[in-house]
């Protein structure tokens, strides 16, 4: 499999994460945004709305969509619950991350990060829906380990990618002690290096 | 089954055609998100984010994100194809819907609808990124009558819904012949009044 990706992105590195923990094999492209590399006609044909991350399987197929991809990855394994209502609240995580979650503490993060916006000067109004989000987070995992169920699922790696890097955007996760506790429980299971080490 | 939504929100809408595609029998619970209806403690109950719609299954478990909805309730019938990547491309299609379509087109025609905006007032780039939004659309359905494959899929449920009421918030679908035809055979094959008379 190749995987058309940028590391730097939270949505890229969750197709990272799902083909590292199945054992899939892939050779990595990176690939810049920025420098108009997801505008090419190359890139086009393989996304035509112009988004990373892509993987294109080992037919040539391509298919985009982080959280499309984590579900075709996951697939038959024990990151989807078996039970039908479990694996359809993990969707219900997919969604609201890329409704909720993604375009608000992602967003925040990455006017930080690349456009150099301080965080006290960000959109007040997006900062409230991202802390917003994050609460809800906190809210979700307080008494349990994961998002669904008692074991890790793509709902869990879907929205640890972007909270992770959350601290980038100026959101301060110390009032957060589930939310924090999660990180690592994930961290552990992914093994990933730790969240205060890479920040 | 129960539905809690708002006969007004394609994001409701959708899930009242995969019930009536796929004969599931409910009750519809009118919800007024602008009277405060998604805020109270009883529907945060059933779904915390505090967003319609919700379902509430017979046995009494919720579910909420239309598109998780979508793809649980179409579960083994002939909404979501056998095939692996076929099934893949529909989820690219339902994430993009949320992170694309959804976000653009329907919050420039609540801006029109509910608050009253005249469609010239609208934020340009919120409409530029909703056309942007319905030409991707226009061009993957050029050629073909569904988005995956040759039959209709919760993939075309998703982005029927709120395309079909586009023109609430101004845009002008006349100059997209694939997508007008698209809408055509959706409607007939979903049992729905005419495009034309319901705008």
């Amino acid at each position: 499999m190749q995987i058309y990706g940028d590391l730097g992105s939270g949505n890229c590195l969750k197709v990272k994460y799902i083909a590292d923990a199945t054992g899939t094999p892939y050779v990595w492209h990176e690939v810049l945004a920025r420098s108009g590399g997801t505008a090419s006609p190359e890139f086009l044909a393989l996304n035509p709305a112009g988004q990373m991350p892509v993987v294109v399987l080992d037919d040539g197929r391509p298919l985009a969509q982080s959280n499309a991809i984590l579900r075709y990855l996951a697939q038959g394994t024990r990151f989807i619950p078996a039970d039908r209502y479990d694996a359809a609240k993990v969707d219900e995580w997919l969604f609201w991350e890329q409704y909720s979650h993604e375009p608000t503490v992602a967003v925040a993060r990455a006017r930080v990060v690349y456009d150099k916006q301080r965080p006290e000067d960000l959109d007040p109004a997006l900062v409230a829906r991202a802390n917003k989000a994050l609460d809800r987070l906190e809210q979700a995992l307080t008494g349990q380990n994961f998002l669904v169920g008692t074991s890790l699922t793509i709902a869990d790696i879907a929205l640890l990618a972007y909270t992770r890097q959350a601290p980038q955007g100026g959101f301060d996760l110390s009032g957060r002690p589930a939310l924090l506790r999660w990180i690592a429980v994930c961290e552990h299971e992914l093994g990933l290096p730790a969240f205060t080490a890479e920040h």
